[in-house]
């Protein structure tokens, strides 16, 4: 099962490949993608998009993983990351590519097996995780693996419910 | 010069177009993408791109007003406003069309004359401006005209602006 996780912005998007087989976790591809600050935002997404669209044909992953976002305080920081956001949901729609959303608590639970682990803590464990060389930099790199590993644990018992389910 | 107003919504987002030709505005066309509240997230931006993106190729207008968006309070709207948000100003990107913003008191003071006006009375002051039969409803439709009415407006001294600083 390959997972593409993804980390919104405007400035950098961070993206993380992970293959998930017989419990094995592999990192086949990780990084960001950057927009210049002195572009405009529809220039700026339209880079995001593209870059999305490029990883995703190219490496045919199955599923998508992304965060929900929670914002208490800075409803312009909301406004912005939607806005990236909307574009890479766009660009999986337009692929095909199923997505699926967990919250800040699942991602850190899933990775560093504690919901409120601190920052560098849940980075080290994606480095240990993945058998990475060093610690996946920018925040945003190390916050797309994360989310793609919280999907590879999580996807397999989603999938059970939604057969008990009937669905 | 043909504009293309757009009021950004998850479920709905409005849109008029406006033509400004010597001083008289005309009312070509205007209402609403709707996308069902019961599907997905990313399908409903792709009804979104999709029907945008109809609009802009058939009617080919020359720019896209739209309205800066400042929310005070409630920041899970303002990341499902920015999701829309981001799609309508990528597929602008895509078709080549510049985008215009601007705040909503520019909005009221180009349509009522008064920063301030109610809500209503804007919508009684774009049904007169554009000599509409009734007042466009839902409230979406009035503000996608009133910021085409506002980019017909404020236009031509931008564009002199931008002509006396030599760009």
């Amino acid at each position: 099962m390959l997972i593409l996780g993804i980390d919104p912005g405007t400035a950098i998007v961070g993206y993380g490949l992970v293959k998930a087989s017989s419990g094995r976790l592999q990192a086949l591809d990780y990084g960001c993608i950057r927009t210049p600050a002195g572009e405009e935002t529809c220039q700026r997404l339209a880079t995001i998009y593209t870059g999305l669209w490029e990883l995703i044909t190219r490496q045919q992953p199955a599923t998508l993983a992304i965060e929900e976002l929670f914002f208490n305080k800075n409803s312009k920081t909301a406004l912005a990351v939607g806005q990236a956001r909307g574009v890479i949901l766009l660009a999986a729609a337009h692929a095909g590519l199923p997505v699926a959303e967990y919250t800040p608590l699942e991602v850190k639970q899933s990775v560093a097996g504690f919901g409120r682990a601190p920052k560098e803590q849940v980075e080290r464990m994606v480095q240990a995780l993945l058998a990475l060389p060093a610690r996946p930099r920018p925040d945003d790199v190390a916050d797309a693996l994360a989310v793609a590993i919280c999907h590879a644990s999580f996807a397999p018992w989603r999938q059970k419910e939604q057969e008990a389910a009937g669905r």
